[in-house]
């Protein structure tokens, strides 16, 4: 199970996942390409040999590729490619949520062929029977899935932080779902098929008790972090989204580590050897931050 | 606006929306190609020119041509093409939902270049920061989009049909929002830049009447109504969910106009000309069921 192969990368390497939400112009001028699409590709290559070693896993943002068409979804497809040829573990931040037939549909676009990932993320708006059909086949294939549960942005409180008849919030009810199918799942590592996307901004008090009582009420479900470092979540934030043994999860960066160069003394002359070279360095800091956080 | 122009298409040509959800195993064995991808596209195109002078709009189901990787975008973005080329009104049934950047570089990639639709549909989970972006980007190009608000599948009871604090559903709190939206943007009909998704499954007298509640409660909102035919929706149940007028509302049918041909007496036998003959005549009935109902 992909999950399990997370939790060993954790054990390995350290909870860093690596966000290749790459727009074209976040490339430094002088490594750029004429064509956006071949200088994203060109970019995330660079960036995954620097970082391979020292990250958990990849976090693909389609939306990035999607805005770029049909070229956009080639490079989609040959980072992922070049990713796992590597040995790295590529998360599809896909975000999909349909039922039955469609869920099928979206399960082998990104579990095989072009696409094909080891995890994706899920949005569970329409319900469990949009989520069960990609337990089936994540099961099948050896994958995984991480699903939209308690989000850091603004809006979370909109409907998902949305107090309940019974008292617990919409994403509560979200989760004793998720957990009723890790149940179904648990490998060795005590995590199944299915994690839980659950966000970093623990700024109050009150928000980093809500961050410990996630950790503890999801201790079967794995979790990916999002909101460190651009998005404003800081190294003990995330923390306390980890178990003891820093892990039980994996924590994104994204812009802090795609645009890590525009701290480099040479600016827009940076080459692309030192642009991924700063993005090491982003994220052995990030890793070593959360290690003793 | 977009939700204006297909206003306009139901007074014109009646409620029906096409969906183009198009397995390669739903064409007729005589009317296939080698190549699935090309097969598809054949499919579309001839399904799309029996059909624009009847439907109302095309809605576009991208799982089913991520699942065939990159060919499958490229079919879907030369499917969009072709019925946009013929005047036809394209719904990206993309159910994407993300926050601000992200959001953005999705508006970029559905309502602009190879992908690019007139009006996309939306998950609400994580927020009006994932919906907002798109208000924005939808009226500076001229788009609409449909934001899943009360869906019919067996699942919806889990979360959004949860009951609130305060007594209403979820599902109620993503109507407020978008009428609070929808006044922002009403054009000449009434209607703005967004509408809803809304489950056509009435059976029971307790469904109908939350049918009946939801036309008049949303009544600013224009509807995107799917579960008809295939799915087990009929005409008298969908037609609760649009106007006196019978507007307001397109409601989509796929596999039961996709796959009309296998009514027919060639069979196996059937040609391509005779599939969209099929699908033609399916929409015409079902239009005219609605009409009466």
């Amino acid at each position: 199970m992909s999950i399990e192969r997370l939790f060993d990368a954790v054990k390995r390497s350290g909870p860093v996942c690596v966000g290749l939400d790459t727009a074209p112009d976040y490339i430094p001028p002088k490594a750029a390409l004429e064509q956006a699409a071949a200088s994203v590709l060109r970019f995330n290559e660079a960036l995954i040999e620097a970082t391979v070693d020292v990250s958990a896993c990849y976090k693909i943002q389609i939306a990035y590729y999607e805005a770029l068409g049909r070229e956009g979804m080639d490079v989609y497809a040959k980072t992922l490619a070049y990713a796992r040829a590597r040995g790295g573990i590529c998360i599809a931040d896909i975000k999909r949520g349909d039922i039955s037939d469609t869920a099928v549909q979206y399960a082998k676009a990104h579990f095989s062929g072009d696409f094909e990932a080891d995890i994706v993320t899920l949005n569970p708006y329409m319900g469990m029977d949009s989520i069960e059909p990609w337990f089936t086949e994540a099961e099948r294939r050896n994958k995984g899935a991480f699903v939209l549960l308690r989000t850091s942005n603004k809006g979370f409180v909109d409907f998902e932080g949305q107090k309940t008849a019974n008292g617990a919030c919409v994403y509560d009810l979200v989760g004793e779902k998720l957990l009723e199918l890790a149940q179904r799942s648990s490998g060795n590592s005590g995590y199944g098929i299915f994690g839980a996307v659950v966000g970093a901004e623990a700024k109050s008090a009150a928000e980093r008790e809500e961050a410990r009582m996630l950790r503890l009420k999801y201790s079967k479900l794995f979790f990916l972090i999002p909101g460190y470092g651009a998005q404003g979540g800081g190294a003990a934030e995330a923390a306390l989204l980890l178990t003891e043994q820093k892990n039980g999860g994996v924590i994104n960066a994204s812009r802090s580590i795609l645009k890590a160069w525009q701290n480099l003394e040479t600016g827009i002359e940076t080459t692309l050897e030192n642009a991924a070279q700063a993005a090491r360095a982003a994220v052995i800091q990030m890793r070593d931050s959360i290690k003793s956080a």
